[in-house]
Protein backbone atom coordinates (compact mmCIF):
# COMPACT_ATOMS: atom_id res chain seq x y z
CA UNK A 1 0.00 0.00 0.00
CA UNK A 2 1.78 3.15 -1.52
CA UNK A 3 -0.29 5.39 1.43
CA UNK A 4 2.63 7.61 3.02
CA UNK A 5 4.12 8.04 0.10
CA UNK A 6 1.39 9.47 -1.62
CA UNK A 7 0.53 11.52 1.56
CA UNK A 8 4.48 12.55 1.63
CA UNK A 9 3.99 14.00 -1.84
CA UNK A 10 0.91 15.45 -1.49
CA UNK A 11 2.46 17.42 1.95
CA UNK A 12 5.79 17.98 0.02
CA UNK A 13 3.79 19.49 -2.93
CA UNK A 14 1.87 21.94 -0.47
CA UNK A 15 5.44 23.23 1.05
CA UNK A 16 6.64 24.18 -1.85
CA UNK A 17 3.41 26.28 -2.90
CA UNK A 18 3.47 27.92 0.50
CA UNK A 19 7.16 28.72 -0.05
CA UNK A 20 6.48 30.60 -2.97
CA UNK A 21 3.22 32.41 -1.40
CA UNK A 22 6.00 33.74 1.60
CA UNK A 23 8.34 34.76 -1.09
CA UNK A 24 4.93 37.24 -3.04
CA UNK A 25 4.37 38.46 0.45
CA UNK A 26 7.81 39.21 1.39
CA UNK A 27 7.92 40.93 -1.96
CA UNK A 28 4.94 43.45 -1.41
CA UNK A 29 5.68 43.80 2.25
CA UNK A 30 2.78 41.67 3.24
CA UNK A 31 2.71 40.34 7.14
CA UNK A 32 0.13 37.25 6.83
CA UNK A 33 -1.33 35.47 10.21
CA UNK A 34 -2.57 32.02 9.81
CA UNK A 35 -5.85 32.28 11.99
CA UNK A 36 -6.57 28.53 13.38
CA UNK A 37 -9.52 28.04 16.07
CA UNK A 38 -12.75 26.35 16.55
CA UNK A 39 -15.95 26.66 14.54
CA UNK A 40 -17.56 29.86 16.74
CA UNK A 41 -14.41 30.92 18.16
CA UNK A 42 -15.24 34.18 16.68
CA UNK A 43 -12.68 34.33 14.15
CA UNK A 44 -13.93 36.89 11.67
CA UNK A 45 -15.10 39.37 14.89
CA UNK A 46 -11.69 39.22 16.53
CA UNK A 47 -10.40 40.44 12.78
CA UNK A 48 -12.94 43.59 12.27
CA UNK A 49 -11.93 44.48 15.84
CA UNK A 50 -8.01 44.49 14.89
CA UNK A 51 -9.08 46.07 11.91
CA UNK A 52 -11.09 48.74 13.61
CA UNK A 53 -8.88 49.11 16.39
CA UNK A 54 -5.54 49.30 13.25
CA UNK A 55 -7.42 51.22 11.26
CA UNK A 56 -5.36 55.05 9.79
CA UNK A 57 -2.09 52.48 11.15
CA UNK A 58 -1.77 49.47 9.85
CA UNK A 59 -3.63 48.81 6.40
CA UNK A 60 -5.65 45.04 6.91
CA UNK A 61 -6.74 42.76 4.41
CA UNK A 62 -8.36 39.11 4.86
CA UNK A 63 -9.00 36.18 3.17
CA UNK A 64 -11.90 33.91 4.48
CA UNK A 65 -12.01 30.34 4.20
CA UNK A 66 -15.08 27.91 4.60
CA UNK A 67 -16.37 24.86 3.04
CA UNK A 68 -19.14 26.80 2.15
CA UNK A 69 -20.59 30.63 2.27
CA UNK A 70 -19.81 33.63 1.96
CA UNK A 71 -21.19 35.04 5.41
CA UNK A 72 -17.54 36.27 6.40
CA UNK A 73 -16.71 38.04 2.91
CA UNK A 74 -19.64 39.76 3.06
CA UNK A 75 -18.75 41.25 6.75
CA UNK A 76 -15.21 41.90 6.06
CA UNK A 77 -16.36 43.93 2.38
CA UNK A 78 -19.24 45.50 4.34
CA UNK A 79 -16.35 47.04 6.90
CA UNK A 80 -14.27 48.51 3.93
CA UNK A 81 -11.47 45.61 3.74
CA UNK A 82 -10.09 43.73 0.84
CA UNK A 83 -11.27 40.34 1.12
CA UNK A 84 -11.14 37.33 -1.46
CA UNK A 85 -13.49 33.98 0.00
CA UNK A 86 -12.20 30.95 -0.29
CA UNK A 87 -15.13 27.79 -0.28
CA UNK A 88 -13.13 24.30 0.28
CA UNK A 89 -15.78 22.45 -1.03
CA UNK A 90 -16.02 19.54 1.75
CA UNK A 91 -12.45 20.09 2.93
CA UNK A 92 -11.49 20.65 6.05
CA UNK A 93 -8.72 22.97 5.99
CA UNK A 94 -6.69 25.67 3.57
CA UNK A 95 -3.87 24.58 1.72
CA UNK A 96 -1.56 26.27 -0.46
CA UNK A 97 -2.98 26.56 -3.70
CA UNK A 98 -6.02 27.89 -2.54
CA UNK A 99 -4.24 30.66 -0.78
CA UNK A 100 -2.24 31.02 -4.19
CA UNK A 101 -5.34 31.87 -6.21
CA UNK A 102 -6.23 33.97 -3.17
CA UNK A 103 -3.22 36.34 -3.48
CA UNK A 104 -3.14 36.11 -6.89
CA UNK A 105 -6.58 38.25 -6.78
CA UNK A 106 -6.26 40.66 -3.72
CA UNK A 107 -4.63 44.16 -3.78
CA UNK A 108 -1.25 43.09 -1.94
CA UNK A 109 0.45 46.46 -2.23
CA UNK A 110 -2.48 48.47 -0.60
CA UNK A 111 -2.26 45.77 2.79
CA UNK A 112 0.02 45.64 5.18
CA UNK A 113 -1.35 42.82 7.50
CA UNK A 114 -3.27 39.66 5.70
CA UNK A 115 -5.46 37.65 7.65
CA UNK A 116 -6.03 34.47 6.23
CA UNK A 117 -9.11 33.05 8.36
CA UNK A 118 -8.49 28.92 7.87
CA UNK A 119 -11.93 26.82 7.96
CA UNK A 120 -13.30 26.31 11.43
CA UNK A 121 -10.99 22.95 13.13
CA UNK A 122 -8.87 22.68 16.17
CA UNK A 123 -6.89 20.07 14.55
CA UNK A 124 -6.66 19.36 10.63
CA UNK A 125 -5.71 22.85 9.53
CA UNK A 126 -2.50 22.41 12.00
CA UNK A 127 -0.60 20.52 9.27
CA UNK A 128 -0.71 22.43 6.41
CA UNK A 129 1.63 25.90 5.66
CA UNK A 130 -0.04 28.79 3.75
CA UNK A 131 3.10 30.84 3.74
CA UNK A 132 2.25 32.25 6.68
CA UNK A 133 4.75 34.28 8.66
CA UNK A 134 2.63 34.00 12.09
CA UNK A 135 0.35 31.75 13.40
CA UNK A 136 -2.72 33.04 15.22
CA UNK A 137 -5.17 30.31 17.84
CA UNK A 138 -8.35 31.25 18.95
CA UNK A 139 -9.85 29.56 21.78
CA UNK A 140 -13.55 30.96 23.44
CA UNK A 141 -14.81 30.98 26.84
CA UNK A 142 -17.72 28.86 26.24
CA UNK A 143 -15.45 26.04 24.70
CA UNK A 144 -14.29 25.19 27.97
CA UNK A 145 -10.89 25.77 30.00
CA UNK A 146 -9.81 21.88 29.20
CA UNK A 147 -8.92 22.29 24.95
CA UNK A 148 -5.10 22.46 25.93
CA UNK A 149 -5.25 19.03 26.93
CA UNK A 150 -7.55 17.96 24.62
CA UNK A 151 -6.30 19.26 21.06
CA UNK A 152 -2.49 19.84 21.84
CA UNK A 153 -1.04 19.96 18.41
CA UNK A 154 -2.75 23.27 18.08
CA UNK A 155 -1.77 24.99 20.83
CA UNK A 156 1.88 23.78 20.19
CA UNK A 157 2.30 24.74 17.09
CA UNK A 158 1.55 28.71 16.69
CA UNK A 159 2.90 31.96 17.95
CA UNK A 160 0.18 33.93 19.48
CA UNK A 161 -2.89 33.05 21.36
CA UNK A 162 -6.54 34.98 21.70
CA UNK A 163 -8.98 33.84 24.17
CA UNK A 164 -12.11 35.45 22.89
CA UNK A 165 -15.38 35.82 24.42
CA UNK A 166 -13.83 36.97 27.82
CA UNK A 167 -17.42 39.14 28.31
CA UNK A 168 -19.03 35.34 29.52
CA UNK A 169 -16.71 34.69 32.22
CA UNK A 170 -19.23 35.82 34.33
CA UNK A 171 -21.47 32.93 33.24
CA UNK A 172 -19.18 29.99 33.23
CA UNK A 173 -16.56 27.91 35.22
CA UNK A 174 -13.41 29.19 33.41
CA UNK A 175 -9.67 29.39 35.07
CA UNK A 176 -7.88 31.74 32.76
CA UNK A 177 -4.70 31.18 34.94
CA UNK A 178 -4.87 27.73 34.82
CA UNK A 179 -5.98 28.19 30.83
CA UNK A 180 -2.83 29.96 30.36
CA UNK A 181 -0.66 27.47 32.77
CA UNK A 182 -1.48 24.88 30.85
CA UNK A 183 -1.04 26.17 27.06
CA UNK A 184 2.65 27.36 28.28
CA UNK A 185 3.74 23.52 29.11
CA UNK A 186 2.88 22.79 25.78
CA UNK A 187 4.66 26.41 24.02
CA UNK A 188 6.15 28.23 26.27
CA UNK A 189 7.03 31.42 24.19
CA UNK A 190 3.74 32.14 22.99
CA UNK A 191 1.99 35.25 23.33
CA UNK A 192 -1.04 34.88 25.23
CA UNK A 193 -4.37 37.46 24.95
CA UNK A 194 -7.12 37.61 26.56
CA UNK A 195 -9.99 39.60 24.36
CA UNK A 196 -13.38 40.16 23.84
CA UNK A 197 -14.37 40.82 20.45
CA UNK A 198 -17.80 42.07 21.02
CA UNK A 199 -17.12 44.50 24.19
CA UNK A 200 -13.57 45.29 22.87
CA UNK A 201 -11.76 44.30 25.99
CA UNK A 202 -8.25 43.40 25.39
CA UNK A 203 -8.22 44.25 21.73
CA UNK A 204 -5.92 47.12 21.19
CA UNK A 205 -3.23 45.24 22.97
CA UNK A 206 -3.83 42.25 20.60
CA UNK A 207 -4.35 44.75 17.56
CA UNK A 208 -0.44 46.46 18.35
CA UNK A 209 1.26 43.04 19.00
CA UNK A 210 0.05 42.04 15.40
CA UNK A 211 0.60 45.59 14.19
CA UNK A 212 4.33 45.40 15.16
CA UNK A 213 4.66 42.18 12.98
CA UNK A 214 3.94 44.23 9.86
CA UNK A 215 6.77 46.94 10.47
CA UNK B 1 -1.01 9.25 -9.15
CA UNK B 2 -3.07 6.74 -7.05
CA UNK B 3 -4.79 8.87 -5.03
CA UNK B 4 -8.22 8.16 -5.40
CA UNK B 5 -8.10 4.50 -5.61
CA UNK B 6 -6.11 4.70 -2.22
CA UNK B 7 -8.20 6.72 -0.36
CA UNK B 8 -11.62 4.54 -2.25
CA UNK B 9 -9.83 1.31 -0.67
CA UNK B 10 -9.51 3.05 3.03
CA UNK B 11 -13.17 4.21 3.09
CA UNK B 12 -14.42 0.67 1.66
CA UNK B 13 -12.21 -0.94 4.36
CA UNK B 14 -13.90 1.19 6.96
CA UNK B 15 -17.07 0.68 5.64
CA UNK B 16 -16.57 -2.96 6.22
CA UNK B 17 -15.29 -3.21 9.85
CA UNK B 18 -18.44 -0.53 10.39
CA UNK B 19 -20.85 -3.41 9.20
CA UNK B 20 -19.16 -5.96 11.12
CA UNK B 21 -19.68 -3.50 14.32
CA UNK B 22 -23.28 -3.21 13.35
CA UNK B 23 -23.92 -6.96 13.51
CA UNK B 24 -22.32 -6.88 16.65
CA UNK B 25 -24.37 -4.18 18.57
CA UNK B 26 -26.94 -5.92 17.00
CA UNK B 27 -26.38 -9.19 18.39
CA UNK B 28 -26.34 -7.27 21.93
CA UNK B 29 -29.43 -5.54 21.39
CA UNK B 30 -26.94 -2.56 21.59
CA UNK B 31 -28.47 0.90 19.77
CA UNK B 32 -25.39 2.98 19.10
CA UNK B 33 -25.27 6.94 18.63
CA UNK B 34 -22.17 8.40 16.98
CA UNK B 35 -22.25 12.04 18.67
CA UNK B 36 -20.59 14.75 15.91
CA UNK B 37 -20.10 18.09 17.69
CA UNK B 38 -17.12 21.03 17.25
CA UNK B 39 -14.54 21.56 20.36
CA UNK B 40 -16.21 22.29 23.21
CA UNK B 41 -20.29 22.02 22.29
CA UNK B 42 -20.74 20.09 25.38
CA UNK B 43 -21.12 16.01 24.25
CA UNK B 44 -19.96 14.87 27.43
CA UNK B 45 -21.99 17.26 29.59
CA UNK B 46 -25.12 16.28 27.22
CA UNK B 47 -23.87 12.47 27.59
CA UNK B 48 -24.17 12.60 31.37
CA UNK B 49 -27.45 14.35 31.75
CA UNK B 50 -28.84 12.06 28.93
CA UNK B 51 -27.80 9.18 31.26
CA UNK B 52 -29.13 10.49 34.54
CA UNK B 53 -32.31 11.77 33.21
CA UNK B 54 -32.47 7.56 32.02
CA UNK B 55 -31.34 6.46 35.59
CA UNK B 56 -32.94 3.21 36.00
CA UNK B 57 -35.30 3.04 32.68
CA UNK B 58 -31.75 2.40 29.96
CA UNK B 59 -28.58 1.35 30.66
CA UNK B 60 -26.31 3.99 28.81
CA UNK B 61 -22.20 3.08 28.04
CA UNK B 62 -19.98 5.43 26.39
CA UNK B 63 -16.72 5.49 24.38
CA UNK B 64 -15.42 8.96 24.47
CA UNK B 65 -13.02 9.83 21.11
CA UNK B 66 -10.27 12.48 21.90
CA UNK B 67 -6.70 13.48 20.33
CA UNK B 68 -5.33 13.18 23.53
CA UNK B 69 -5.94 13.05 27.31
CA UNK B 70 -9.07 10.88 29.52
CA UNK B 71 -10.49 14.01 31.19
CA UNK B 72 -13.51 12.91 29.70
CA UNK B 73 -13.62 9.28 29.93
CA UNK B 74 -12.67 10.11 33.93
CA UNK B 75 -15.72 12.24 33.83
CA UNK B 76 -18.21 9.14 32.27
CA UNK B 77 -16.42 6.70 35.08
CA UNK B 78 -17.57 8.81 38.02
CA UNK B 79 -20.78 9.06 37.05
CA UNK B 80 -21.03 5.25 37.14
CA UNK B 81 -21.17 4.53 33.31
CA UNK B 82 -19.00 1.54 31.25
CA UNK B 83 -16.70 3.72 29.66
CA UNK B 84 -13.87 2.61 27.07
CA UNK B 85 -11.44 5.78 25.93
CA UNK B 86 -9.81 6.10 22.61
CA UNK B 87 -7.27 8.83 22.19
CA UNK B 88 -6.56 8.94 18.37
CA UNK B 89 -2.80 10.23 18.55
CA UNK B 90 -3.23 13.21 16.03
CA UNK B 91 -5.99 11.94 13.75
CA UNK B 92 -9.43 13.84 13.33
CA UNK B 93 -11.76 11.81 13.67
CA UNK B 94 -13.09 8.51 14.75
CA UNK B 95 -12.93 5.19 12.58
CA UNK B 96 -14.45 1.56 12.67
CA UNK B 97 -10.95 -0.40 13.60
CA UNK B 98 -10.86 2.22 16.44
CA UNK B 99 -14.19 1.41 17.91
CA UNK B 100 -13.93 -1.93 17.27
CA UNK B 101 -11.15 -2.31 19.52
CA UNK B 102 -13.58 -0.11 22.37
CA UNK B 103 -16.43 -2.47 21.54
CA UNK B 104 -14.10 -5.53 22.50
CA UNK B 105 -13.74 -4.09 26.09
CA UNK B 106 -16.90 -3.01 26.96
CA UNK B 107 -19.90 -4.88 28.32
CA UNK B 108 -22.10 -4.67 25.46
CA UNK B 109 -24.76 -7.18 27.34
CA UNK B 110 -25.30 -4.73 29.89
CA UNK B 111 -25.75 -1.49 27.81
CA UNK B 112 -28.73 -0.54 25.93
CA UNK B 113 -27.93 2.55 24.57
CA UNK B 114 -24.09 3.58 23.53
CA UNK B 115 -22.98 6.90 22.91
CA UNK B 116 -19.81 7.27 20.67
CA UNK B 117 -18.37 10.57 21.25
CA UNK B 118 -16.46 11.53 18.09
CA UNK B 119 -13.38 13.77 18.37
CA UNK B 120 -14.47 17.44 18.61
CA UNK B 121 -14.37 18.28 14.69
CA UNK B 122 -17.65 19.67 12.62
CA UNK B 123 -16.18 18.27 9.44
CA UNK B 124 -14.13 15.19 9.04
CA UNK B 125 -16.56 12.41 11.19
CA UNK B 126 -19.21 12.96 8.78
CA UNK B 127 -17.27 10.77 6.47
CA UNK B 128 -16.59 7.85 8.49
CA UNK B 129 -19.24 5.32 9.12
CA UNK B 130 -18.42 3.88 12.93
CA UNK B 131 -21.51 1.30 12.92
CA UNK B 132 -23.93 3.22 14.48
CA UNK B 133 -27.55 3.01 14.04
CA UNK B 134 -28.17 6.98 14.77
CA UNK B 135 -26.14 9.80 14.38
CA UNK B 136 -26.65 12.91 17.00
CA UNK B 137 -24.92 16.21 16.22
CA UNK B 138 -24.54 19.20 19.13
CA UNK B 139 -24.43 22.97 18.30
CA UNK B 140 -23.81 25.06 21.02
CA UNK B 141 -25.50 28.74 21.55
CA UNK B 142 -22.11 30.35 21.50
CA UNK B 143 -20.98 29.29 18.51
CA UNK B 144 -23.47 31.00 16.53
CA UNK B 145 -26.57 30.30 14.55
CA UNK B 146 -24.86 30.82 11.31
CA UNK B 147 -23.13 27.14 11.47
CA UNK B 148 -25.52 25.60 9.22
CA UNK B 149 -24.59 27.68 6.36
CA UNK B 150 -20.77 27.34 6.43
CA UNK B 151 -21.01 23.36 7.53
CA UNK B 152 -23.50 22.16 5.60
CA UNK B 153 -22.91 18.47 5.37
CA UNK B 154 -22.82 17.29 9.18
CA UNK B 155 -26.25 19.03 9.49
CA UNK B 156 -27.20 17.37 6.45
CA UNK B 157 -26.15 13.70 7.56
CA UNK B 158 -27.55 13.44 11.19
CA UNK B 159 -30.54 12.14 12.64
CA UNK B 160 -31.07 14.52 15.46
CA UNK B 161 -29.70 17.49 16.65
CA UNK B 162 -29.20 19.29 20.22
CA UNK B 163 -28.73 22.69 20.39
CA UNK B 164 -26.78 23.17 23.86
CA UNK B 165 -25.97 25.77 25.96
CA UNK B 166 -29.40 27.43 25.96
CA UNK B 167 -29.15 28.96 28.74
CA UNK B 168 -26.75 31.44 27.57
CA UNK B 169 -29.06 32.67 24.81
CA UNK B 170 -29.92 35.90 26.87
CA UNK B 171 -26.17 37.00 26.60
CA UNK B 172 -25.78 37.04 23.00
CA UNK B 173 -27.69 36.99 20.11
CA UNK B 174 -28.73 34.12 18.21
CA UNK B 175 -32.54 33.12 16.24
CA UNK B 176 -33.36 29.86 17.13
CA UNK B 177 -36.20 29.59 14.82
CA UNK B 178 -34.28 31.12 12.10
CA UNK B 179 -31.42 28.33 12.78
CA UNK B 180 -33.89 25.41 13.21
CA UNK B 181 -35.50 26.69 9.78
CA UNK B 182 -31.95 26.55 8.26
CA UNK B 183 -31.69 23.31 9.53
CA UNK B 184 -34.22 22.04 7.92
CA UNK B 185 -33.72 23.18 4.57
CA UNK B 186 -30.80 21.04 4.79
CA UNK B 187 -32.47 18.25 6.47
CA UNK B 188 -36.59 18.33 6.34
CA UNK B 189 -36.67 15.17 9.01
CA UNK B 190 -34.06 16.03 11.20
CA UNK B 191 -35.45 15.83 14.77
CA UNK B 192 -34.60 19.08 16.43
CA UNK B 193 -33.69 19.83 20.68
CA UNK B 194 -32.86 22.64 22.24
CA UNK B 195 -31.60 21.96 25.56
CA UNK B 196 -29.09 23.23 28.53
CA UNK B 197 -27.02 20.22 29.85
CA UNK B 198 -25.74 22.56 32.81
CA UNK B 199 -29.66 23.91 33.67
CA UNK B 200 -31.83 20.41 32.77
CA UNK B 201 -33.52 22.39 30.32
CA UNK B 202 -35.03 19.97 27.30
CA UNK B 203 -33.02 17.00 28.55
CA UNK B 204 -35.97 14.71 29.73
CA UNK B 205 -37.39 15.07 25.78
CA UNK B 206 -34.29 14.26 24.53
CA UNK B 207 -33.36 11.51 26.84
CA UNK B 208 -37.03 10.00 26.10
CA UNK B 209 -36.53 10.27 22.27
CA UNK B 210 -33.20 8.75 22.64
CA UNK B 211 -34.43 5.87 24.74
CA UNK B 212 -36.97 5.39 22.54
CA UNK B 213 -34.66 4.06 19.79
CA UNK B 214 -33.26 1.33 22.04
CA UNK B 215 -36.03 -0.26 22.69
Amino acid sequence: MPRIPVVERIMKANDDVAASNRQLLDEHGVHAVNILAAPGAGKTSVILAVAAALKGKCRVGVIEGDLASDIDSRKVRMAGLPVYQINTGGECHLDANQVRVALDQLPLDEIDLLFIENVGNLICPVEFALGEHTRLAISSVPEGDDKPYKYPPVFANVDVLALNKADLLPFMPFDVAEFERVVRTLNPEIAFFTVSSTKGTGIPALADWLAALAR
